[in-house]
């Protein structure tokens, strides 16, 4: 029997996580990315070396297996685009070389009408200079590509820090949106066009990046935000997981970013629902159906577990979460802010949760 | 921070599945089995090339972790109680050389008062002749080490199946409980004599093979057996996963077999439990409190997946229960007969189930 090699761009926690899920469904899974002791190499015999923003190092991987897909949208899409495959890669490269940019993304977006934030492309001072006329302070700048985890987003909330801003690359202006709070939603979307949907989450950021997220939640505004989503989907000919993170604004959801691929805040779903998020993207991609009823009707929590200036001890959050949840730790080298790990939950409250992390951290 | 190195003995799927478990944790996951495409070896960039039933391999193996633990009492136990390690090994190897022998096995039940099925040592055809008229037919052999699913157990059910048979090695008779069902439960025990249990299962075996497993079930006589296996577990120090088969008949729950590791008919709690009886194995290894409430309080299904003469497509078996459950697949060699994979269910009925199985296996 022919078995199925998948190859994943990407070594980080992400990839780790793809490839968990591929294995449990009988995958060979191969791995890209520039370290043995990287998260994802470590769960498979079938890593190469090699980086996943280097195009040779690319094509030589997408040539070696049957299947392929991607952790990050920092790739070179562009460059990819301009060779041919054997291999089938999904989401497709044309679509995820426009969302990745995203000065495209948010045209894209517009041309969906699907809400989002008004932007301008920023080029120059002087650009940035007539964003702050027509958007008012405080503006978000945010580079055009390669930017995560709040990682190239900036708040220009003055004068005095227009000034001091140094235009090194393209990006783009947004009007700053008053959100009541932050949610995210993913489909996720089969060959044949079915697409479905995760619950959609309330996530709570700090210093930039995910904290936690509790679910399921209910939006009025979701089912209108919901057709048009479907529509790009459709457009894009996009096949597997993608995020969108929402701002709940004056009882309308507004698309803040969008994410071609697995996303922190659909992690829940590993104990949430009968196929996880990385099930549901490889079920996709292998042009599979897509399971009905995969939610599992229970309340969940996701919490994030941050580097500290003080390395966490695992064998320590191994005790501390034992029987409040599950963890899921991701082996990588610790700094401060960098993400390390997450804990889900189906029995314990959001509340009781960070009691129990905020002890740990201390 | 220091990462701990845990060892494997063993590449099958129990060992693959351990390994998968003790990732999510964030632990180090060594392996040592003979070929790079056994099941665990594929799952980690730490593979370790040798025989866990081999002495020198298995000591040289043993050097180089923090933390030790087998997916198989087929290992030389007696010779390495020869040897001090540093690493810790879990269960004991005291434990698991008394356990791995069926005719010590049988004793210590005796010894602690647990129901089990009358027994004789044998060594030779005259002892066969002996235990057929103390016994009466049909008989129950078992090699006395060496036995897995189903192999190495032979019914003597006459006269002339008793002159036919070779006594080639060690075995013990058993008399045969006429049972109504048979049952499974699995305790887990900890470095501080905490010990808990997964839900009671009922298990089908067909061609002496592991079928399915169903729960959670009910038995009025399990407060009293569990009481005995407790003592037992404490009077062996026994840490970890360990499960005992067994047979529902006249009312009263006979023990027929130990399985001193993770087991088969645990396999559910991988989506029953907040952790599984993988997780619980290292929890327990680990010295950490082990959780209550674990259980999530839905009924379950658990299925096999057994090789039969043509060999089955995973691709279509990803298909068949990407809806009804979640599969995982070990990425063996197929042979008939051979386990390779199983399907776990909180939300889908054993009919139905079986329905999808039999429709995939046609």
């Amino acid at each position: 029997m022919h078995t199925l090699k998948v190859g994943i761009l990407g070594g980080g926690q992400l990839a780790r996580m793809l490839a968990q899920s591929a294995q449990k469904m009988g995958l060979l899974v191969y791995v890209l990315c520039p370290k043995k002791t990287d998260p994802a190499a470590q769960v498979t015999s079938f890593w190469v070396r090699g980086s996943p923003k280097k195009v040779t190092d690319v094509t030589k991987f997408i040539n070696s297996v049957d299947l392929l897909t991607f952790e990050s949208e920092n790739i070179p899409a562009e460059k990819i685009l301009e060779s041919k495959f054997q291999a089938k890669i999904f989401p497709n490269i044309q679509a995820l070389s426009w969302l990745r940019q995203r000065s495209l993304q948010k045209s894209l977006l517009e041309d969906f009408f699907i809400p989002t934030s008004k932007f301008l492309n920023i080029k120059s001072k002087k650009d940035l200079i007539a964003a702050s006329k027509l958007l008012k302070f405080p503006i978000v700048l945010k580079k055009n590509t390669g930017a995560y985890d709040g990682k190239g987003t900036y708040f220009i909330n003055s004068i005095p820090d227009l000034n001091k801003f140094r235009i090194s690359e393209d990006y783009i202006a947004e009007e700053k949106i008053a959100f009541k709070s932050e949610m995210a939603i993913t489909f996720i979307r089969n060959q044949i066009g079915i697409i479905q949907t995760l619950p959609l989450v309330q996530t709570k950021q700090t210093d930039k990046r995910c904290d936690w997220v509790i679910g399921p939640c209910h939006h009025k505004d979701l089912k209108n935000l919901s057709i048009k989503v479907e529509s790009l989907l459709n457009h894009l000919d996009y096949i597997g997981v993608i995020t969108f993170e929402l701002f709940d604004f004056k009882n309308k959801l507004y698309v803040n970013e969008v994410a071609p691929r697995v996303h922190n805040s659909a992690h829940h779903s590993q104990v949430s629902c009968n196929q996880s998020q990385f099930d549901l993207h490889w079920l996709a991609g292998l042009g599979k159906e897509l399971p009905k009823n995969n939610f599992l009707n229970k309340k969940f929590s996701m919490l994030n577990l941050i580097g500290q200036k003080k390395p966490l001890l695992v064998s320590q959050l191994i005790s501390d979460f034992s029987n409040a949840g599950s963890l899921h730790w991701y082996c990588k080298i610790q700094k401060p802010g960098r993400k390390l790990g997450h804990i889900n939950s189906v029995k314990t409250p959001l509340k009781e949760l960070l009691k129990i992390r905020q002890n740990a951290l201390k």
